[in-house]
């Protein structure tokens, strides 16, 4: 065993360089600790089940088999689509952050078993990817549109930062930097101008950069984010739209295209304008993310709302019944709001990644850490059936032939709790709130808190500077009447304290956490008429199983204005609280209505809405939905 | 040339045997004349631009080198996709029913020198498909549920069957033939079970069966009927609801997956049902269509709710902005409701019939002729992008890379008049109303009107039997208050006259052509708070160019109960009504609006809510629009 270092001196992903122009420090992966509460315990069925069971998943599904045949050590065709690798290099990252935070040597012999496996796959000048070595007789390159190669080398270098960060190992750094100099060598200004289809190697050069130094990775990333825009790549009927290829980066406006690409394309640039300091990228990334926000986003922070292309809809267009919101892009987003977070300081990004996190992010995995959901609709329909094997109607899935979203979804719990806070020269940003300790700028704190199923946060300075240092607090923009230490503060940005602190002194973060009615812009079509309910971070779902009576969730309605009543269940859906409030059920429809689409009889009103009397609807975290099998479910609830 | 019968005598599409289980009958192709009007003029379109732009575009294409490549007659690659054929066997069919309406000489070299072409490609066992034929190397049937073989096949029957009966000649019938002995020989109880992933085969193969009264083809016929639904069909990660096989016909209660593959199916067992006299069978696909009807088409008849997989939805899922209602699909549906009237005799298939001609149909094919839609939705949003050749933000398009919609288009024109009336031994049922004469159960019959644009039908008796003979008029659903010969009749049933008729006798029916506005069953969420306006058969739609001043179309709300007023303008979009009613736009959205997801103010309504005054709506028939340019559309109108 090499040197192990402590977790508490570990970097954990994107991490600028001092030179970057960046408003926010990240602080070490061990700096933030989670000791019990909700991001606990899925991080711990993460680490028990996910990850274990992740690495099981790639023996039986092929993709080490595909490496061992690249590397002439077994026979036969590969398995699976032609990213195949990419999934081993995610979990390889997901074990590396896991084993800074533990230690756990299993773990380490697993993920430097996997890497030697790695290794014996690249060719001799860098190049790797193992379905492209077996299927296209070492042709290279042929299909830029859908080839992935980048891709599949960007989570590469990915999982080698996190490896020689956390375990001290270079032995897939070594790997990834023969991988970065074949790349550096064969794409860039002195090649014809290229890109890859799918979006990753940009963030993943600039993070290689940050760990080598090398400047030509960092270039190289800024000359893909450049390159691209310029409407060439269209293939198999996609436009270049899809590729987020019809506008330039630093011209673009919005967000368009399939999803995951676009917002891994929008980090990647994020990374690159915030290390080359280049204040009008970073803007325009900024116009991107408020148009993102406005129109093209669920309120679970999902993403991309079309099935085909696994892309944005036009604005507004969010439907909520076959809604796609691929948690893959629920965990780009929060990539790319990470990035602007630090680059910006603003705490509207640390609400995206709270959101997010909650909500669409949450929902992909199974409280168990063993089945996944591929897409995260914001219903599910009484008699929903299932037509691909990624629909929600088929219920949470064990992994999928295209199995991008679980071990993504390992990686970002694995590494958290580095989202959790930050620094500044002048002290500390508390960005999220979890039971737990952080240490940084010089400040040592406890953090007590059963957020998000209390609003009451309790921080404890175990230890401070003897000079005075800024403590800042993120007020939810939805924390309306929240206090500190019994003042009022403002919602929508950091609350701060700048003080000396001394040991014992302790500060009281409330944050009102009674359940809100939330409504949407009117020009989604897709929710007219509706409201859900949120409680502090969390978007509330009625879910079949919790409601009385045999009304179907499709025909239940809600009374705006009528109490809630908020109860913690330990014992449901592994510990949620509750909403209950007072609706209705629609009278069924005619049995044998002539028509669907009867004419508008203006001396009364539609004859089914809500004359079924009162009764009462019973509202989980959307997060914790088809943990008791595929049953209907909404999230949005008209009114009665 | 040889005998080329009357237009007169000329069966048309699906034409039962005299022993089927039918309480109609199809009459002859030439014994409905449309002589002017809206589907006068559209037919024209597709005579003179459609259908010779079709055979050119077939060539351009590369569909019919395919089949001389096949043949040995050409060198090179395979075109298109897997079932390019089918395009060349749609444009024959369209050709053959044109022919039978016009005595075109040019159409019948044109269309016989296409079947010399295809007749050269057949395999000596009387196997073709050229692209399989070219890229498979000699091996058939290898990728069942994508291969599309006998989807292939089925319209090279169809058309065959078309050309016999509109030209006499018997050219692409003797493939037809020994295409079908082959499928004989090679699928059925005496083989492994077995279906293709794209019915159509199954209505191909009765109507061969019809035309040859060769059993065996029946038997097939109902053999593929009876063998799908038994959930095998599963690959690429489409599950056997996409190739609706995961119920069997006979006990499936609704439609489901690819839509055009579900309404062909359906229609295809509406086939042999009728042949076989199964009862059973067809009271089932009465449910399945009932089922449709009531929750998966939308007000325009169109079909299919999903881009992915083109396929229905669950019930009640009918977005708007992205939905799919395939051109084909309309047409398949088409096929279907016309067999379900031949079986039932019941007006509401005559009533679908109508909504999806006028509709969903009809906005596939611009007023050109030239330029097609693959895709129906809706609304087209403001700012909406496209992502994929056939997305509406495109706009309509001259071809398609799969281009299955332009000629199955061409086909529907050419034999529309064959669905205008039926007879029986008691006498004549007219189902569709257009300006021009019906020749029927020895009634000659002239029809004067403007339908659509006028609810006025006159029929004139030009020759009537001496003995009583009972005259049937189809009353639309929609029809409320309609009167025939001044007496009020019932809507959604036929209105029936029996007597003995004399030349000169006339009949008035007066449909009441107010507009209507028409809501939705609630849920069907995506129009929740809208309303449509109707009138007669035609779905009407707010298009941008029609609106004064500079509110998106998006941003209008309409007014139930405000005054409609009808102009019909000879000079717009080849002459339509256009209705103007009373609306509001809403107030621009604040510019800055933190969220798009604001907390719901119980203490006052939405404040974006139509307080930006009234405003005048012009709403145009939905099958016209996007003949000035994609622009923004909305057929469901938030109400003020």
């Amino acid at each position: 065993m090499t040197t192990t270092p402590s977790a508490a001196t570990v970097d954990g992903p994107a991490s600028p360089t001092s030179q970057a122009r960046a408003r926010l420090r990240p602080v070490s992966l061990g700096d933030v600790r989670i000791t019990s509460g909700l991001w606990h315990e899925r991080g711990e069925a993460n680490r028990l089940a996910s990850i274990p069971n992740g690495l099981q998943r790639l023996h039986e599904a092929g993709n080490l088999r595909n490496l061992d045949i690249a590397a002439g050590l077994a026979q036969g065709e590969a398995e699976g689509p032609v990213f195949a690798d990419s999934d081993v290099y995610k979990w390889l990252e997901a074990a590396a952050w896991e084993y800074a935070r533990t230690g756990d040597e299993k773990l380490l012999a697993d993920q430097l078993s996997v890497t030697e496996t790695v290794a014996r796959a690249q060719a001799e000048d860098g190049y790797i990817d193992s379905v492209v070595q077996i299927r296209e007789n070492g042709q290279r390159y042929r299909d830029r549109p859908h080839g992935h190669e980048h891709y599949v080398a960007g989570h590469l270098l990915q999982a080698a930062v996190a490896q020689v960060r956390c375990t001290g190992r270079r032995d897939l750094l070594e790997v990834a930097i023969r991988l970065a100099d074949h790349l550096v060598a064969t794409f860039g200004p002195h090649a014809p101008a290229d890109v890859d289809g799918h979006p990753v190697v940009e963030m993943a050069l600039v993070e290689l950069f940050r760990e080598t130094g090398t400047q030509a990775y960092l270039d190289l990333a800024q000359y893909f984010v450049e390159t691209r825009g310029h409407g060439v790549m269209a293939s198999y009927g996609r436009e270049p739209t899809y590729f987020s290829d019809r506008v330039p980066v630093r011209e673009a406006t919005t967000v368009e295209g399939h999803a995951v690409r676009a917002v891994y394309l929008a980090a990647g640039a994020a990374d690159v304008a915030t290390e080359t300091g280049d204040a009008e990228l970073l803007s325009a990334l900024a116009t991107q993310y408020a148009s993102m926000e406005r129109g093209k986003q669920y309120i679970t922070g999902g993403l991309g709302a079309r099935w085909d292309g696994e892309a944005f809809g036009d604005p507004f267009e969010l439907p909520t019944d076959h809604g796609y919101a691929e948690t893959c892009a629920a965990i780009g987003g929060v990539q790319w709001a990470w990035r602007m977070l630090l680059a910006t300081g603003e705490a509207r990004y640390a609400d995206q990644i709270e959101r997010m996190l909650f909500n669409g992010f949450l929902a992909g995995v199974s409280l168990s850490g063993t089945e996944y959901f591929y897409v995260n609709p914001l219903q599910l329909r009484v008699d929903a059936h299932a037509e691909s094997e990624r629909s929600p109607a088929n219920g949470r899935r064990g992994w999928f032939a295209c199995a991008c979203c679980p071990p993504n979804i390992m990686r970002m719990f694995s590494s958290l709790s580095a989202h959790v806070a930050t620094t500044t020269d002048d002290g500390v940003q508390i960005h999220q709130y979890a039971n737990g300790s952080i240490a940084a700028g010089g400040l040592r704190l406890d953090v007590e808190t059963a957020y998000p199923w209390d609003g009451r946060v309790e921080v404890t300075v175990r230890e401070a500077p003897s000079t005075p240092v800024e403590l800042a607090f993120r007020i939810p923009a939805w924390a309306g009447g929240a206090t500190l230490d019994g003042e009022p503060v403002e919602a929508g940005d950091y609350a701060r304290i700048s003080r000396t602190f001394g040991e014992g002194d302790r500060l009281v973060l409330d944050l009102p956490m009674q359940p809100r009615l939330t409504q949407a812009d009117e020009r989604v079509d897709a929710v007219r008429g509706c409201v859900t309910i949120e409680r502090g971070p969390l978007v509330y779902a009625l879910e079949q199983s919790d409601q009385a009576g045999d009304a179907p969730v499709d025909d239940l309605r809600i009374v705006p204005g009528a109490v809630f009543e908020v109860e913690h269940r330990p014992d449901l859906l592994g510990g949620v609280s509750v909403v209950r409030t007072t609706g209705r059920s629609a009278s069924p429809p005619p049995s044998a209505a002539p028509s669907p689409y009867p004419a508008v009889d203006t001396t009364s009103p539609n004859g089914r809405t809500a004359s079924g009397g009162d009764v009462t609807l019973v509202a989980i975290p959307y997060y914790a939905w088809a943990n008791r099998g595929p049953q209907p479910m909404r999230v949005w609830i008209p009114t009665a």
